[in-house]
């Protein structure tokens, strides 16, 4: 099984240990990964683009946006699989999208 | 390599190609993740929650979707690129935690 | 009437001369501002914070950027109206706790 | 002063109290109204359309939500100051766009 796959589920038998129908639906889905997504940008916004660079930050806060990342990623992961989306698939052909638009 | 660890390096291959700066601030980074997360909700805000599940998305609309979560990841995988973040890693930390609070 | 009151009456005959049911829904509306929220924030995700100021953005940019500002605002007034917010008061109210807060 | 002007000059007055330099910068302001925009989202995410609408809110959700629509709309206002835009003027030329698309 790829990593990608173990991720995915892993967190499918999270959501199902729980019986979570919000886990399921990919509307709810995509406002979680939304709603997650603001929380990460909300770690940088007072931050000057020098002072989000890696070497710049506390450990405090880097683990901070690190859980964000985290969320986002979960919730992203999970959304893909219940829209059975292969992500690494789908991010090299956006990729290679981009790659004649730039 | 990983899966996740290809993915990343494709990416970077890909910001490093066009040398571009905006490809390495974490916090224009994390812009592009909220900003592509917006639209990946704008996909599904008009659709029940019915409506939103995989077997009742057109091809159409599922392929917009696809190609929504994939920009998403793109960038995510390049923020947590650029920090050093090791995607399983920190998503399995943080199922950990979910799982002692939910 | 206040000027917000006039915005949102303005807001509410537009929707209902549609019948947009999905105009009614506070959790489809809080999916509409977060993804013009989306859209705002792209346009401002290459820009460092210096260009990002009024005096350097070029007339064209500053237009696209009025017509985001315009849309999340659209989506927030019709929000604060289908859940009676007195949008006003609970900006004075949230100003109020800020500054014990700060 | 129009309603929304008195708003705007209220939060300047609060921002030009505390010598916020991150209050006067666009790309941080559109950082802030999507990360707050992400907070509204998140307290509609496991709600149903139906358990969203207003008559269906406990006394203290609503109140949670409210805070969230003010916290936008703070920045959003703040935002509109710092660029110099006419929010109601804005709104009412989108809304006239959106008559001819729709």
């Amino acid at each position: 099984m790829s990593e990608i796959d173990a991720l995915k589920s892993e967190i499918r038998a999270f959501a199902d240990a729980r019986d979570w129908e919000i886990f399921h639906t990919p509307k709810n889905l995509s406002m979680a990964v939304s709603g997650e997504a603001g929380e990460l940008v909300s770690e940088f916004q007072w931050l000057t683009p020098e002072e989000s660079m890696k070497e710049r930050l506390s450990a405090e806060k880097l683990k901070d946006i690190k859980m964000e990342i985290a969320d986002v990623a979960l919730y992203l992961f999970r959304l893909a699989d219940v829209l059975d989306v292969d992500l690494a698939e789908v991010m090299r052909e956006k990729m290679k999208i981009n790659e004649t638009r730039f």
